[in-house]
């Protein structure tokens, strides 16, 4: 057995059995290794930007860690604002990067990089395995670095002579360290704050969905506290039956009006909210100014823990949450604008479905009435990083073969990963597409008036719109192999949704609006 | 005047008016300060491994800086394969990065990211702005940095408030520093070594093209030296009229055997020759064990100068190189193999053409008798990170507005940043893309078998073919608005070429050889 099998076998007995891989020449053992294991689910993706948002959402949706399998520091360099979104997201993800054999770093090869050094800057976790024998027992310790805190970024880097040479037998990763808890002290504090008029309960990362998104619910019923979340989100249950939970906006504005009468803030899974961008004038923090921000329990805490208690200490545990009502709109006629466009996917949205929202500004208009469609998850941006929404959708399609995945994108963002179309073909993954045509980074043409700026002039046309030409979505889908459709009417609209939701494999519908 | 005003007016007053860009709302203001001169020339990249490669190529064809605008660490860590590829070639590049407000960086907001970390890992120079006032000089620092030692990599982290703030006035850099020149005692012994038998005189950088590739190829014929080249070239003047020179393959057998009765190697602008990966068993240093190597004239150091010594020397000056002679094949009839369809390139390749050549596998068959088509100049890959093609072709035409320019890549490797035919169509520029599909890595389908590895099972056909579903180019083309066709007979393909060569704008052909 080689280091190779040594690694792979490490993994398949510590339950890593999907890697998101481009590799290259120095993980050739490492691929004939996962030869020998058809057991290990290897996806290809054409761009390594497509397998860290894999691994990303794949972590969002299974909770537990895949892999990427990356060619040595420009490998990883195309990974890495992925990387940075998966890291914000508070994802576990193990990267396996290839480097050169140690004999071979003596010479100036064209691909000898400082993976260390681009490693360390997004990784939480990184080592270089300096042999064969130690290559499992790395391995072991990087796929439980990545499951610790809720999730982290390991990054193992393995010479191509330690996945060659002769290893010794495979490892099993030990379960991550038990997660800290807050002080009794501090529940009773918040217990009482959150009593108080004008107190918040701001949750995140696993609070955002499921029985403890329930909870925090219930904790906040019976409080009184409004309950609230941060601008971007890495899951959140949403839709019919969920609790009611206030969303901050993206911009300066309604955000701060939205924090106007909050006397407190109680932070469980997240970090205080904070501005995307400082602006010339404006204020980075959005809350009233002074008020009490408690770091209950930071996002590397343990949030259930922590919600059961606050739940006990509150006696929230029977109260019934503040629900979202099923409000299923009728399909508009009319023109087809963001907002009836919206108002239909609301109409048509299958219980269960998954939502990767990465429409910053069109999403704004169209996405508002999915708060009373059916039940289903949304997963945001959550680095500020664009392109992370179609390798996503390819991680959570891998992570939960049996349920509906859209994808929500302007055309921006989608130009940043378009091959993941190409995936989700090859996989027969079950994806919708829906790119907002806007022609261009709509999000740039109002920053630039957010901060200060009036003009308007052939520069900032020249990077901001992106047309002239207009990229044809139809037929970029058809070049990766992903039957797409351009919908400029209701009718064309809501028929190619109807066809989407209907296919078990990719699509993608160009969405003109008005 | 602020911060932002002032860096774009040291910019253009030090001669930096092109920038590749891919800007973010934390560069708004400086967007708004290019608006202010457009005598900037800002090419707009749909992604950023497109800025990056677009500035390499830029300065390997203008022999002078170009600029990148990024946003903040994610978007530098798009760039940084292709600034990878940028530094093995020795090319200057400014990088503006824009970064978060000094006071908003107290924050854990989505985008903060650690630029100093992923920049140093692949940038030579690294500066991070503290105030606007210091905003023009550093700039000019910068400029002076990517232009010493040949071209560096500097990168100028511009934080949002030294962009918005007051500054003073702009400033123009420095001449960069004089060169270091070998002493006269290397000269004299490289002058008397390359007299012996079995001498190789390897020259890279600045020494493959124009004057100095032929001071080069007579200093060669004088002393009876083989004039060669490494594997990877970041320019090299080819065809009919130029200096006869053998250029290292790729593979590890065929490059032993060409150095197999070299007795010395005298290296100028370039470093000892190694192969590309280490392979089990195999050497790294492809040259006869112990023969001497001399470092003359490293690719940091005065290329030129060493030359013109080297010639006065040998008393080469006035020798006649060895040529290679005008040999257009005849364009052949039969079936579309890679050979034919190199012999009908040969045969139509335009006089002062650019060939941004990333075809290393069927650019083997393929590229031979450009050697003594008309002359022309060759780009290459220096740093092994492939997608770097595409956008270079971008940064040579936009350097070269006058010349021709064709791509060679493989479809694995164009699908790395094939936005990049947007920017081709945006920018009007002369450019035709060939992609060889053939359907995967072809190179790691070799490589499997060199590294010892003699099974192709699922996982390893799951990585290595890029089919099921086959992409399809010319949709792919269309969709970027650009005109594209597929050829799969001579006569499809020469009839393509001839509509590629008359045409004044981008094309592509998807070639697909038998």
């Amino acid at each position: 057995m080689n280091g190779a099998e040594s690694l792979v076998k490490t993994m398949l007995a510590s339950g890593v059995d999907t890697v998101f891989a481009n590799p290259g020449t120095s993980e050739m053992h490492f691929v004939a290794a996962l030869d020998e294991h058809p057991e290990m689910h290897c996806v290809l993706c054409l761009f390594e930007g497509g397998t860290s948002s894999g691994a990303d959402c794949y972590f969002r949706m299974k909770r537990d860690v895949g892999g990427t399998l990356l060619h040595l520091a420009p490998g990883f360099g195309n990974a890495y604002s992925n990387l940075h979104n998966a890291r914000k997201a508070g994802s576990g993800v193990v990267n396996i990067v290839g480097d050169h054999a140690a004999h071979h770093l003596a010479y100036e090869s064209p691909l000898k990089g400082d993976i260390q050094g681009v490693s360390q800057s997004v990784s939480h976790w990184y080592r270089w395995s300096p042999d064969a024998a130690s290559v499992a027992g790395d391995g072991a310790v990087a796929i439980r670095a990545a499951r610790s805190l809720n999730g982290q970024i390991a990054t193992l880097a393995l010479p191509a002579d330690t996945a060659w040479n002769t290893a010794i037998e495979p490892a099993t990763a030990d379960a991550p360290p038990s997660l800290h808890r807050p002080r009794d002290a501090d529940i009773e504090a918040a217990a009482q704050r959150l009593k108080e008029p004008g107190a918040a309960l701001m949750i995140g990362g696993a609070a955002l969905f499921g029985e403890l998104r329930e909870l925090a619910g219930k904790i906040a019923a019976k409080t009184g506290a409004r309950l609230m979340i941060d601008t971007l989100i890495p899951r959140a249950s949403r839709g019919a039956g969920q609790a009611v939970a206030a969303h901050l906006p993206y911009p300066v504005g309604p955000k701060i009006a939205m924090l106007k009468d909050t006397s407190s803030v109680t932070l469980i899974g997240t970090h205080r909210p904070v501005t995307f961008f400082a602006y010339p004038g404006k204020q980075s923090l959005p809350e009233p100014a002074g008020i009490p921000i408690q770091d209950l329990c930071l996002p590397e805490m343990d949030i259930g823990w922590t919600l059961q208690a606050l739940a006990d200490a509150t006696g929230g545990e029977k109260a019934e949450p503040r629900r979202y009502a099923l409000d299923l709109p009728d399909i508009p006629n009319g023109p087809l604008t963001l907002e009836n466009a919206g108002a239909a996917m609301a109409a048509l949205l299958p219980e269960g479905a998954i939502v990767c929202n990465e429409s910053i500004t069109s999403g704004a208009a169209f996405t508002p009435p999915l708060t009373t469609a059916r039940p289903h998850e949304m997963l945001g941006g959550t680095g500020g990083a664009i392109g992370w929404s179609l390798p996503g959708a390819v991680g959570a399609a891998v992570a939960c073969p049996d349920r509906k995945v859209f994808v929500l994108t302007g055309d921006g963002s989608a130009m940043y990963t378009l091959q993941s179309l190409w995936t989700m073909a090859r996989e027969g993954l079950d994806v919708t597409v829906i790119v907002f045509a806007n022609r261009g980074y709509q999000i740039l043409r109002e920053e630039l008036v957010n901060v200060g700026v009036q003009s308007y002039g052939q520069n900032a046309r020249a990077m901001f719109d992106v047309e002239n030409p207009e990229l044809d979505f139809v037929a970029l889908a058809k070049g990766h192999g992903v039957p797409g459709v351009r919908a400029e009417t209701m009718e064309e609209w809501v028929a190619a949704l109807r066809t989407g939701i209907k296919s078990d494999g990719p699509s993608l519908i160009e969405l003109v609006c008005v």
